[in-house]
């Protein structure tokens, strides 16, 4: 079974995550058969591994996860590599993939470009 | 005259703001006349301050800043309003306004979830 974590940053402020819950629950209103779990990088739960250990349990074999972060910086580079790596040994029957993050996608972009216009 | 700023987070490495170049010059391709800046909160140039100042350079009355963050958090709900509130100081003669963060954005949030129902 396939299903998608939603990889995003984290922070200290509680609201911070908001639109990562909008974000699972939009996934699981259209994508009803495909279980979406959250996960930060930092500062917030669950973490990548906690979040796979979640949808093994639920039967996924093919996960991928969608860094939500604009940019492909060091922790994309350097910090989600190394914990990749960590949950495929610790999961040597699953299959995880990634994306690039989501700010690669010339349809996001497009979408904060047409909110600013509406903003003018 | 009206002018945007694309105000992200900033991060040490520099391939981190390249969606922000492509961000910007998207808006500039298909707003030819209302002049963009990107603008950062740490760790990368222009600041907002120095945003402001050459969008005013360059004969802007009325700027609209667009924080290019998916939540909104401590950086957004403490630091920025402190930032922006030193900027109308300093510029008693432009108007400027703040939309909330882009990942408030439905539109947006919805391309995220079109981008990662194509990895799958």
């Amino acid at each position: 079974m396939k299903a998608i974590i939603l990889f995003g940053h984290g922070a200290r402020d509680a609201r911070w995550r908001e639109p990562f819950d909008r974000l699972a629950q939009l996934w699981q209103e259209q994508h009803p058969s495909t279980p979406v779990q959250l996960a930060f990088l930092e500062l917030m739960q669950p973490s990548l591994e906690e979040a796979v250990t979640t949808l093994a349990a639920k039967g996924a074999t093919d996960l991928t996860i969608v860094p939500v972060f604009f940019g492909q910086g060091g922790h994309l580079r350097n910090d989600f590599p190394v914990l990749l790596e960590e949950c495929r040994g610790k999961f040597p029957n699953m299959t995880l993939s990634a994306t690039p993050a989501v700010g690669e996608d010339l349809a996001v972009l497009q979408a904060i470009v047409d909110f600013g216009a509406r903003a003018l």
